[in-house]
């Protein structure tokens, strides 16, 4: 369904996980409709460049430690623009309806009168399981698969439902996952979660920047350690995440003390 | 990272929920570059235009009641049409790597020694949030997010973890759960969910035969009936899934027995 992007309208847009061309056709659309984008730290380089070139560009981003501008300052932005007329693009990275922070600004819109539309995208954790070969659900054995953030606060001890996340029919995506990989790691192994459990780390996912390493549950910790670098990163934990057999791929590995290196991924 | 399509090299390539629009740019090219496609029932109209005109276009579609080709013909045919050489494109509704039956395609490809890839796609739960205007999580009050299916064989019962599924900060996304909607909303009901737990059901996702019902679980038996065509659906339940204030959204409503049905959304 084409729809057209319309002054005073805000349309909250899923930017994919990194890679240019996990945009949908639709979000490119929108991005050269658009009079004002508004983007955060999750928009992978060269979306941007979608842009009409006369689109007015701004940076709304967020990271953790680093909040430069809060929620409030960003709804009221959004909303003022689409007040004065333009056609507003607010650009999400992944899919704004998962972990995007979008009801925020849906609610500022609908208490201002705004019209606000939601254009879905290819979320983190799917990019991440492309990019490892693999699914993230297996018939009659991973029926389930949830995700969840497990990003706490300075200071704040994870509070999850520990023994609800240790079904062996599930796969868990975590997303901001990677300061907290150990404490999760310690939490689903006490919980019960086998500690051989295949975990997938994809730092960076879809981008040439990627990052992948396949480990287990009890090496998690150490594993996490050499990718704290700054870029978003997923774990996947769950039976369907035992790497693939190498031979058929193009990838190239390394064995590491942390597990499995993906070092050239195409 | 603009990867091509190899002779001899198999494609996994999420569509998407079903607009054309919702594709990736990736899959665009992808699906222009294919010697040959082999796509399934849950790809939408409009999608195998974008296909080279000289590309063999080979249906392989499986619907529940309907299993016209079984899985192990699926892999055959994939696999010996990269053996010959073909530039494979495996298209497949939604995201490969979620309740697509991916694996089964990898590892007969690996097994037959042929290179095969993944492009991501836009998950049917994202399109259906988006169409219903909200955001699967809700920061610091829904922050999990269980995708299942709720596909029970003729004659068996569902089978599922219920207690597990009663956290009231997650949203359930149940994926072809209509026909056993009326079976989940007793069984989640019984192991503790509130019965006025909002509940969005969206069949048709993204294309313009979209329908759309806000509703609570004690009204999901009685909800899922008139949706009860041929269409797939999502059920999406839990707190996150409140319907928005009317007033700012330029869809229409409709006040039925069943709940609020969105009659033209936008």
């Amino acid at each position: 369904m084409a729809e057209q992007i319309m002054p005073g309208e805000v349309w909250l847009v899923g930017a994919g996980p990194g890679d240019p061309e996990l945009l949908t056709r639709k979000a490119e659309r929108l991005l050269g409709a658009a009079s004002v984008i508004f983007y955060d730290a999750l928009v992978g380089p060269g979306i941007l460049d979608l842009a009409a070139p006369e689109a007015r560009l701004v940076y709304v981003g967020k990271r953790s430690g680093n909040h430069s501008q809060d929620q409030a300052s960003i709804d009221r932005l959004i909303v003022d623009a689409a007040v004065a007329g333009e056609r507003v693009v607010r650009l999400k990275g992944g899919d704004p309806a998962i972990f995007g922070r979008a009801m925020e600004e849906i609610v500022a819109c609908h208490a201002a009168g705004v019209p606000v539309r939601i254009c879905p995208g290819v979320t983190a954790a799917s990019a991440a399981a492309a990019s490892a070969g693999l699914s993230l659900t297996l018939r009659g054995m991973t029926r389930k698969l949830t995700f969840l953030t497990a990003h706490a606060r300075a200071g704040e001890e994870l509070a999850l439902d520990w023994p609800s996340l240790c079904d062996p029919e599930a796969t868990l995506a975590v997303y901001m996952g990677k300061a907290a990989a150990a404490s999760l790691a310690v939490n689903l192994m006490r919980a019960g979660l086998p500690e051989d459990t295949p975990v997938v780390i994809v730092e960076n996912a879809s981008l040439p920047t990627e990052w992948i390493l396949h480990t287990r549950l009890s090496l998690l910790p150490l594993a996490a350690l050499p990718a704290l670098q700054s870029g978003p990163a997923l774990l996947l934990i769950g039976q369907a995440m035992r790497p693939p057999p190498t031979g058929s791929r193009p990838d190239r590995y390394e064995h590491t003390a942390a597990g499995l290196l993906v070092t050239a991924p195409c």
